[in-house]
């Protein structure tokens, strides 16, 4: 079983989010198994992100990828992977040393809907990966 | 008021993105507002933008801005947009040729999940082209 950490700051209000969210993580039940932690500002999210052995940072900077290249990212990652998203003012500048920058878009999204999208490529990499068909 | 109009392919069951997307819809009355058509399939689409004077096409292959290239692009397209989200299987090839093609991200989206970073992209231009904070 892969196990995914998603650390981002602040806590998510909208219910349409969770939802959503919810969606995906049980279209991947048995497959990846996703632990979200939200810290309440950049400087709780940079100490817990330095705790991990390696994180990959959203920011709107970094590589980006298609679908098929962001599939062969993942699965170069092996079974333990941590993404981290900044908030409103990005990731702090302490944490951008380490680790591959992941660009989701050149737009600037919510933390909220980067999880959102991150979660929904997560779950698109891996109908690529076992080459099952993506539910619609 | 600014009339924006999204034609896409399949209609949407996700409560959860009804939801988001009325959110936004919400945030931009009395600026922007929103019809959103629904085609069975790419066929018909493509028949309902012919109609359109001019359409902008999203197409991961298309033109990428970052949010405030986007602004700016959005403030240049005068008071009637009119924006195609394909299906499936992308953007038949007879829409290609007309007009901007615009890129959400290199990574595939589904067209309910373009829609959502759409409206979310085109709110948040709004508040760039107004000056008004985003609100969160």
């Amino acid at each position: 079983m892969i196990k995914i950490k998603i650390l981002s700051v602040g806590k998510t209000r909208e219910k349409w989010l969770e939802t959503a969210i919810a969606e995906f993580e049980k279209r991947l039940t048995g497959q990846v198994e996703f632990e979200c932690k939200w810290f309440k500002n950049d400087k709780r999210l940079a100490e817990e992100a330095d705790k991990e052995p390696s994180v990959i940072c959203l920011d709107p900077e970094g590589k980006e990828f298609d679908s098929p290249g962001f599939a062969d990212f993942i699965e170069g990652q092996g079974a333990r992977m941590t993404f981290v998203i900044g908030g409103a003012e990005g990731l702090p500048q302490a944490l951008r040393r380490s680790g591959p920058q992941l660009s989701l878009s050149k737009m600037t999204f919510t933390h909220q809907l980067s999880r959102l999208v991150l979660i929904e490529q997560i779950y698109r990499a891996y109908t690529l990966i076992k080459g099952i068909p993506y539910h619609k």
